[in-house]
């Protein structure tokens, strides 16, 4: 488990990734910027603050190296200094200060400056929060929790940002609001609190480069997009052009927004990342969302699971998007043990164009055309040679193409990626339409993207499609109408569904812990966007715009936790990021809505590395029953058992006391799940397996109760748990056991249970899910 | 003023006349249909009633004519039977079986049944209703009323059609509910208490013809349109692809609606429109509202004239459309004595494209291009030959269109339509976005017109023109940003204006009165239409529907005066249709939202002949102090006036006992505006003229109260008023007055002056438009 190894990714996540801005920065003097982590125990009594110890560092290293006075730099540049999540400074240094650097009193480690990548609103409705019961009015739609957004800005003339109906702020949440000069805005507002921007380390990095908008202005839309799902307010009248039509609201509609811009065109550092998680853990905030993630990385090299440590330190927890790297296993970022970390999953709404034949037969198609095309009574052709839809010669030659719709049959070869294809051959043809035959689970894969909509067309399977050919062969002159712009919710099909690009674990940083943790709406979801982007195209050339726009990506999904966690917050505010964690997991939903295990988009069954514990489900989470608690110290022990160098260790807990102190060593963390590993022996035989793990539960309810566990063992597995019986006597109690996974199968693959342990006489259940699989190989402490 | 004589019609009005669908209509054996009028008061005894008498006089001509039973139709055959707003049938009958029908008791007329054409929500804002005072809560909204709409039918399912706070339906109202088997909806409701439909004029053209939509189901848009303009209810979020968003309603918003249809996309006639008013009179309509009319009809065989005389006798006013032949003088229709004629006028909304320029310069444009295009700092191209914007291949030469934004240049060799002409050609070229330099007025009047936006561009005038050629001219890259989908109210410029389109007076099928009668909105108005029609374009082919269009014409103002005049009649029930009318006009607006005289959309001053009284103001309407009313037997002595023959006469009037009583001939109507015609001598000169009038003015103020005269000349006219103060001891009390017009000038023009009662001590002003003007050559009775 020591060595780092190659993994590859679907090709389909392409579709979803944010397109980073590539810019190539000059490199100036040999000189980087460096993230510094310093033990703050060891600071100097002589000096005021941190802030004073960090320049003094700073100056003793210019006067100890001579050429530290270049003509292009005057000095090695402080860029921030951080305090909250994390104690240390980033600094831009040449090789000769950095050795002079490590020499300074509480140094611990310094590390290259990185570039961080993003992952991407009926979803109140379809996770069933309403005014009258449950998570909602518990915790006054949010009303007395910030969450800090951490992404590209914010966009604050959005409807979504607006304050109506919102409380007046108090007094310890104001002077947050520091939101630059090119906002545009005089101030925020009661909605939005706070709006900072951290870009110091771009400009340290290239000091030559021009901010194009030095502000927490969203010039892109990931972040206004992420804040109004986490806590827009009622937006009434909205749509992607004509679609999801209706009132957008975030999951917590009331709770106060805080942007932390980090992200901007010109780049996306880590040091900017660290100084934004900073500053909103020192505003105070609740709960921070973040839908960013690194490709693979050590744990110890992870800032955003650095300084995430640091927000659970303070009480703050941090929910993470899991990457858009899926379905391959193991491609899953933010995946450390002190995360919330977020699948996305699609809702049960759905985007149709509507085709009925001349013979009056109603076909319900997929479409997203972003506009109300007019196509009725069109006639239809089909033909085998022609329905290829990949020769612009053939095509070219059907007279009267304008007036005529054309059916694209599935082609099996293309491997489900046909549709887009034939799309583009259809609109160079200039006909009035396309009909496009897919195969039915990839078509439902491709209902996460947007973009092949740049023309009237519609999107059927293939028995769909038969009836449709049929109709056309036996028809003098076939026609067809197709209606856009229509959206439909409770569908057929079974909802939830995992979404095929969402990342899969196990997380190749830490792997002990099962990840993601839980799954939220990530698909074709509608929230704010800068009405100054170009959102979809309509061919050849027309691009347009739009104030609210469907996303995909576990970048929405983050947000929706996000949301939920912070309106539990202000419903238990004892509560720790742990037991917050832990109630969104052991209530989360791992049926569909036809009460069978939720399913990947492929239609094959979903496993606790693709959904974690399943669906969030904002009320019943808001009443767990019991809690898988952790404390700080039992994270530390957790970092205390990985082998760490001391530097590495100190890069988390700050302190070189902790680390003398891991007496305590262990990585059987009190979590909401489980996860064991087989592997081969040297025979080249499964071995026997048995872990053990001890975990403890705190009872929330409301007073004395017994919990009787109940097991699904996994494929090849037996779980025993001891006791099997729980009595908690009075709320608060604290009851612990031992699950005991025994494997002995003859295969490669992994399997999944879970222990649930029912409350007698009583409503609660407390379900977490087990799993096992072949050992893999992860990031070591050695690298 | 005897004689036919040709008038020109401005080419311009072709933008905005409804295409009547041409179908070539099959003859066979020679028969047609006829309006037959009878003087009912000849109706033998021996009929039960006048069916009876109908269907018994149609089997006596077949008795009488053998040929009647040809092997294509076995006999004459009843199309319809009237009773209410003109007594008569229509039959399809052959020569020899009219000759025998003129011979039947009762004949007074038969002439061939005839095509008809229709001439098109904010603006309740822009006429000042609200609900706090005035027409609104004087009226309930019109909740007590009903207007009949005649047209071509009604998409029920549309919002504005829907009954939310709609009280019951008295039982007085019920079972007028007809609405056909295609109408695909069990019933009406509280809001649409009436659906009917009469095509057997069509179909007795031509039985062959299959009628597409045999119901009252709207098929073309025009008829929801103007439904829902007069008494559309409250319809949120809805717009014209974007622009003029918010809240569309009716002009009385709680009015019942009753929908006529007589309209067919097979063709629209005479039988069945008379069919129709006579229904709508039967059921017992308050206010019938039509936006059709003919080209031009001698009075007598005007069907909409005779109808609505039958209608006005019944006490049932008709508010029609002037017609969209302006604007050229003598273009109007629907100008007849009993009818409130209606032209149309802008409101003081405006649709904008925001044109920004590199260095900073705003420009409000006009643009109606129907989605949110993303033209964001584009390169802007002008030079001299190019922006002739006339050649393909000049055009085609410049490289990189595609991102590229084209300037062309204000040709005034094109007559001011060189912008639609420009953009085909910037289109074709493939350019980003065109920005279209005209001439201001012309532009302005353009601004009617939403067809030639398929594709971004955006029009500005001279002036700004000069400021984007010398910003390009002088920079090194200049570049642009246009932002579409802008709407703006209570623009720069001042409103109301009359439009260009609209029908000019004096009434070519009777002169004696000055007509229209009044203004109201009818430029880009928002109202309801059938979703599943293509509404606008985007080039190259995609069309695009919606819900709520933006319309012009006539058509629209009509229903606009039609929503007033019912609130009218809601809030004094005991008004007739005169008394209506009159406090309608003589409480107009001929002053702009500058306080000066209104003008037409080329800046020059409008006169009475183009804006009636002026534009509408229903609040002040409500309460207008005194009324110029009139009676059935006033119309009765008007007719008697005219020379017409006994058939002519008895046309209208239906009985001949009128006829034999025509003891007081009189064509000084007591109507609330003067016209004088003078004309050429013998000798070449212009004559003197002195015309007297005498009026009645009727007290509908609280109580006693004294008006005087306040006198403005027509230009070379001196206008005498005796007396000039009229004292009224209490309400509903009537004065007369004289006034008499004295010409001496040597010009050939029309001039406008007015005469206003001002109340002593008190609010009331009762304006009336003076017109005079060179003799004009009209429809003659002896035609």
């Amino acid at each position: 488990m020591e060595s780092r190894i190659l993994w590859l990714y679907s090709p389909y996540l392409l579709l979803y990734s944010w397109a980073l801005s590539a810019h190539v920065f000059l490199a100036v003097a040999q000189r980087s910027t460096y993230i510094v982590h310093l033990d703050k125990s060891l600071m100097p009594i002589v000096f005021a603050d941190h802030h004073h110890w960090h320049s003094s560092t700073i100056d003793s290293i210019k006067a100890s190296v001579p050429s530290s006075m270049d003509r292009f730099h005057s000095a090695p540049k402080l860029v921030y200094s951080y305090d909250n999540v994390f104690h240390g400074f980033s600094v831009v240094l040449s090789n000769d200060e950095l050795a002079a650097l490590k020499k300074s009193p509480g140094f611990i480690s310094a590390y290259k400056d990185r570039t961080v990548e993003p992952h991407t609103t009926y979803t109140s409705d379809f996770l069933k929060l309403n005014p009258s019961s449950g998570l909602w009015p518990a915790s006054g739609l949010g009303q007395d929790v910030i969450i800090g957004v951490l992404d590209g800005g914010i966009w604050p003339e959005s409807a979504s940002f607006q304050d109506d109906g919102m409380p007046e702020i108090p007094k310890r949440w104001k002077g947050i609001c520091r939101p630059g000069t090119q906002f545009n805005t005089s101030m925020c507002n009661r909605k939005l609190i706070g709006a900072n921007y951290f870009n110091k380390g771009i400009l340290a990095n290239d000091p030559t480069v021009n901010i194009s908008m030095n502000s927490a202005r969203d010039t892109n839309g990931h972040g206004s997009h992420c804040a109004s799902i986490a806590a827009g307010n009622f937006a009434k009248g909205v749509s992607h052009f004509g679609y999801a039509a209706g009132t957008a609201r975030g999951v917590a509609p009331r709770a106060r927004l805080a942007m932390y811009k980090f992200s901007f065109a010109e780049g996306t550092f880590t040091s900017d990342l660290i100084a934004a998680m900073d500053q909103a853990v020192a505003d105070g905030v609740d709960i921070i969302s973040i839908s960013f993630g690194y490709r693979f990385i050590p744990l110890y090299e992870d800032t955003i699971s650095i300084a995430s440590f640091g927000a659970m330190m303070k009480g703050v927890l941090v929910s993470a998007s899991a990457g858009n790297r899926g379905p391959s296993w193991g491609t899953l970022g933010n995946g450390s043990p002190w995360i919330l970390c977020v699948a996305a999953g699609y809702t049960d709404r759905t985007f149709a164009g509507t085709l009925t034949l001349g013979n009056g037969l109603k076909i319900k198609g997929w479409s997203l055309f972003p506009a109300s095309a007019f196509v009725r009574d069109s006639p239809v052709i089909y033909n085998k040679t022609l329905a290829a839809c990949d020769s612009d010669e053939l095509l070219s030659q059907v007279p009267d193409r304008e007036r005529t719709i054309v059916i694209c049959d599935y082609n099996p070869d293309t491997n489900g990626f046909g549709f887009s294809s034939q799309f583009s051959y259809v609109i160079r043809a200039r006909f009035k339409a396309g009909i496009f035959i897919s195969e039915d689970p990839v078509v439902f894969r491709d209902r996460g993207d947007a973009a092949p909509f740049t023309h009237p067309g519609v999107v059927i399977n293939q028995k769909e499609g038969k009836q449709v050919i049929n109709y056309v062969k036996s028809s003098v002159s076939p026609t067809a109408t197709i209606m856009f712009q229509e959206t439909y919710v409770h569908g057929e099909r079974p909802s939830p569904v995992l979404a095929g690009f969402s990342s899969r674990g196990p997380s190749m940083s830490y792997a002990g812990i099962a990840k993601p943790d839980i799954m939220a709406p990530g698909v074709l979801i509608l929230a704010a966007v800068p009405p100054d982007l170009p959102a979809v195209i309509i061919e050849p050339e027309i691009q347009l715009t739009t104030d609210y726009e469907l996303k995909s990506g576990t970048s929405m999904a983050a947000p929706h936790a996000a949301g939920v966690a912070a309106m539990l917050k202000g419903a238990h505010p004892e509560w720790s990021p742990s037991a917050i964690r832990s109630a969104m997991m052991t209530t989360a939903n791992y049926l569909d809505s036809t009460q069978k295990p939720i399913r990947e988009d492929d239609n094959f069954l979903a496993t606790p590395l693709g959904i974690g514990s399943g669906n969030i489900d904002p009320n019943r989470a808001l009443d767990p029953g019991l809690v898988y608690d952790a404390t700080p110290q039992d994270y530390i022990n957790l970092l205390c058992s990985l082998n760490f160098t001391e530097e590495q260790f100190k890069t988390f807990v700050r302190s070189s006391a902790n680390y003398r102190n891991c007496s305590n060593p262990s990585a059987d963390l009190n979590y909401p799940s489980f996860i064991a590993f087989y592997s081969f022996n040297v025979e080249g035989n499964y071995t026997w397996l048995e872990q053990k793990f001890r975990r403890t539960l705190t009872n929330v309810g409301k007073g004395g109760t017994t919990y009787i566990v109940k097991i699904e063992n996994p494929r090849n597995s037996t779980v025993s748990v001891s006791p099997q019986t729980l009595v908690f006597k009075e709320k608060n109690e604290k009851q612990s056991y031992t699950l005991t996974i025994r494997y002995r199968g003859d295969d490669s693959g992994g399997h999944d249970g879970s222990i649930t342990w029912v409350e007698k006489n009583g409503n609660h259940s407390v379900r977490s899910p087990i799993v096992t699989t072949t050992t893999v190989e992860v990031w070591g402490a050695d690298d």
